[in-house]
């Protein structure tokens, strides 16, 4: 491969790198401003981030053409095939991190002039927290193709999960007391899960690292302490008729 | 290229073509039982589509691996290179099919013992009597390259999601009814919800056969009619104190 090419190639790479940063910023600030927008219930930032939604979508479709022509071009082997795989899959998870966000974001508009007991969204804001760490480190062991940091967020997500279980339950006891909540409880219930798998997708990140560096898939059961969806939830004993 | 190659190529495409198939089957099959478990409260059933999905990931990891191989192996051009892009697409859709399956079935497991009117189910097996019809005919368009078999579907989306825009009135209702509810028909809220993004990611591929017959997406807005994240929740006028 004359020097040309080689160079050429690198520059393809960069690209995409440079791609998926440009994506990793934007869907690290649909998980802020959509939180933030739910917290302050700011439906002007709200609208924002429905807005942002279509060039996080824009640009994984551009990185998908363009890794696709990179492979069929170059007939790249080992680490570069991995690269490439790695930025079309990662692409994935950012867009779909970039939806989570702006259903986020719809929720807030549908919330507004609904009454909302601030305490509730404490929980939210600590979550969101978690797992936008969680999403800026994984960006960041993508970048350093770092693959001890991406395991320490793989770990990790059994946190998240587990913070989940606790909104969940704490939700459905609003709606338990007071029949006025479950209207806007429902929309902090979709909102919850969804902040939840925005910390699957940087799971799948932090798997797509590992891939990247090692060619392999990390060993192991993948950590899970959500357990909303396999145990049965209590409800208070039935009131006297 | 000689027809040797040639050959083998062909023969490559049609192993892509008879993984998807495969995959399809077992996708249909992740609805039609996880419905069917969740509408009959089958727990040993539920307990065989959370098996499946390992299965259906297995497959769409091979999918996405043996695709990338045949592009840097044959650097194919134009219906080739999107034949083989495609199948990468709706693998990744029908693993996710194949998750939202598995969900439903991992709540009929925690729904166990906990009692149930049984007339919300009829909502359920209506809207997924649809949705199996769209996937059916989704897989049967992308199978014989028909575009207009294609746009059907995607264009019938929006009765899918209005469907689910009912069904969900109809839990809060329940919901709000009795507390005793709430904890149920929180399950049936995500399993709801999974149905209707089943019936999204049937519109995706048939976006998917757009692309791959014509070399573009289809023209216009996506079709929507689910409301139940943009639009504020009634309740009940406050019980007196």
């Amino acid at each position: 491969m004359s020097e040309h090419i080689v160079s050429s190639f690198d520059t393809e790479l960069r690209q995409l790198r440079n791609m998926i940063a440009e994506m990793g910023g934007y869907a690290e600030k649909s998980v802020v401003d959509s939180v933030d927008a739910l917290i302050k219930r700011d439906i002007t930032l709200a609208q924002r981030v429905i807005a942002l939604d279509g060039a996080i979508d824009a640009l994984q479709r551009n990185v998908e053409e363009r890794a696709i022509l990179v492979i069929a071009k170059r007939q790249p082997m080992a680490l570069d095939l991995r690269e490439i795989v790695s930025a079309i899959r990662v692409s994935n998870d950012l867009e779909r991190i970039g939806d989570l966000g702006k259903n986020i974001a719809k929720r807030v508009v549908a919330l507004n002039g609904q009454m909302q007991p601030g305490k509730i969204f404490g929980g939210f804001d600590h979550m969101a927290e978690m797992v936008l760490e969680q999403l800026k480190q994984v960006l960041d062991a993508f970048a350093k193709r770092d693959v001890e940091e991406a395991l320490a967020v793989w770990r990790s997500d059994g946190a998240i999960d587990a913070m989940y279980t606790s909104l969940f339950r704490e939700l459905l006891t609003y709606m338990m007391e007071d029949p006025r909540n479950i209207g806007f409880c429902t929309h902090l219930l979709f909102c919850a899960k969804n902040i939840e798998r925005i910390g699957d997708h940087a799971t799948n990140i932090a798997e797509t690292v590992h891939y990247l560096v090692t060619g392999q898939s990390p060993s192991g059961e993948r950590p899970k302490n959500d357990t909303t969806s396999t145990t049965a939830v209590e409800y208070p004993a039935p009131a006297a008729e």
